[in-house]
């Protein structure tokens, strides 16, 4: 599990970062020096978080909640488990936490229910579930997950994803819920904020998809694996999906070059197949890690539409995003922890 | 429109052959000597087709099905218009013709009703559509380009995506119909026979999501699209989506690489992120269309697993599978049509 060798509050406002100075390089990209850990993990909480509109409770909260899914991860990485297996607990962890906009605390749709979305990817076998517009599926990324090992399919939606959860109800990861069990009062407020801009004809706000969760993982036995769940968008309509469930688009894993959870404007992560995308940049024009990122941000995807949390087999992290800011921390096998809310 | 200058039955049976022989090679990949055409189009009809099962009428009838569908594409692209048009318009015909798992002739799934998947992309905006699981839409890739150039989305599915059509209901494209006005008698023989082998515990036999239907275009303004439409798997189960709805693996278009539309098992398009593979291939790895289409067919995607149909920007056309056969065609602004049905 992580501990914390330093903790230092940097200049940087919420940037909480809580390793030694030397190694945040490490993370940020900016050099390669560190050794090559056994096992590393990262994990987000979405591209759309204003951090000038966070109150010291908000920060601690999220650094608390983001603190809590990365050690569900940690734990079995060290013990030497599965990059699948950590991404789906830190992801189980995430799900249930109402801060984020999947599972409990999921947005509203235009008809006040809710649709959750997952997917999960396993580098090691190139193989990938996912859920499109699941509604009492307590985690819907351990469904993408039974989607995947359970079924010749990749992606399953609505109605029929409920119909598959109906027949895996042994299984212990498989709890059902009400879809109110889904709900909370900040949701709802939300929504109703959404629906009175819309009758009043104002300009909507921007796309509340923001707080999508999702994990990348490296395991000891070089495995590398990826996850992402969300809620999609505020008073969503007509059945939308995003890039969520989409393996390519939203969420990609390849044991060759990266394992990547994406966040954001999904149309774009669709149209550009992000994940798939940044697998092509590393492997077809042998760019790294970083340097596939930074094109994806600054170049290929427009300025303030998305966040990236990705790994590579060395077990190198990227967690940039071209929005304000993104919830996201990471940690390895040096104990090492780092938590970022700006961008 | 299509003329044909030379009528030649080559010797591998079935593979119908209109134009002159000195050309099939600019069809087959074998030589890129032709002239860039001012326009071109390719449709395919599924990659699951057993030519050795077909009788001489079966083969009419493909080809006559095949020949309108091209018809209706190059009208549009010989006077002028944009591929988008004409890869909808063709995608129309074949939704519209029995014979083909898309729109009317779609297949059974588990609960004996019919549920239809589409999408669109436009190369030059680099711009999609796509609709899933939508039940009472006679033209679902209306539907799809609708979805992109109507709605800030890229994929809808299921009741959401009818709700969208409600709304779209004054557009002369949206057609509504009955759920089973896509039934036919062979459709049900084959759903009756799927539903016995399942419940005998026989094994199934090979998924018959054979018969999706696509389309890829060049038009005089160097414009690419490309279009598929499917009604999926017989007898299936669970709201299972395959390839065809998702942009980047059963469906891309990029103006700067290629237009291409694929058939076959979904899930490996889904897990191959096909269509944008193809494009990465071209783009960051700098081979030729055949060379890409070679490489996915022979290297990446499981023999026995895929079709494609692709179009570059100068016009070349490759048109390939790794099954028995694929009912395919194309023609281009010289006037010489191509229709094959065996691998």
């Amino acid at each position: 599990m992580a501990t914390e060798t330093h903790s230092v509050r940097n200049k940087t406002p919420g940037a909480i970062i809580l390793f030694m100075l030397p190694l945040i390089t490490a993370f940020s990209g900016l050099a390669d020096e560190a050794p090559k850990p056994d096992f590393a993990i990262a994990i987000h909480g979405g591209a759309g978080l204003e951090p000038n509109k966070l109150s010291a409770a908000d920060r601690l909260e999220h650094e608390a909640a983001l603190r809590r899914a990365l050690l569900a991860g940690t734990e079995i990485l060290a013990s030497g488990g599965q990059a699948l297996d950590a991404v789906e607990a830190a992801i189980r962890v995430l799900e249930d936490e109402p801060l984020y906009n999947a599972g409990k605390g999921a947005v509203f749709n235009s008809v006040g229910t809710h649709e959750l979305d997952a997917a999960i990817v396993d580098g090691k076998q190139r193989q990938a579930g996912g859920v499109a517009g699941v509604t009492t599926v307590k985690n819907p990324i351990s469904l993408a997950r039974l989607v995947m090992t359970q079924t010749p399919h990749v992606l399953l939606m609505g109605a029929g994803a409920e119909s598959f959860a109906d027949e895996m109800k042994s299984h212990p990861q498989i709890e059902r819920v009400r879809n109110d069990y889904f709900s909370t009062p900040h949701r709802k407020t939300e929504w109703l904020e959404a629906q009175a801009r819309e009758s009043a004809k104002r300009p909507a706000a921007p796309p509340d998809g923001k707080s999508t969760v999702g994990c990348v993982a490296l395991d000891k036995l070089g495995n590398l694996a990826a996850g992402t769940s969300t809620g999609g968008l505020t008073n969503k309509k007509w059945g939308r999906v995003g890039s969520v469930p989409i393996v390519g688009a939203g969420t990609f894993a390849d044991n060759e070059t990266l394992a990547v959870s994406g966040t954001g404007i999904g149309e774009q992560f669709l149209r550009n197949s992000v994940g798939f995308h940044l697998h092509a940049l590393i492997k077809y024009r042998q760019l790294s890690l970083d340097q596939a990122v930074d094109d994806m941000l600054e170049r290929i995807l427009p300025t303030d539409t998305a966040g990236i949390i990705a790994i590579d087999r060395s077990g190198h992290v990227n967690m940039r995003c071209n929005t304000p800011g993104m919830a996201r921390a990471a940690t390895d096998s040096s104990g090492r922890v780092t938590i970022q809310l700006e961008r």
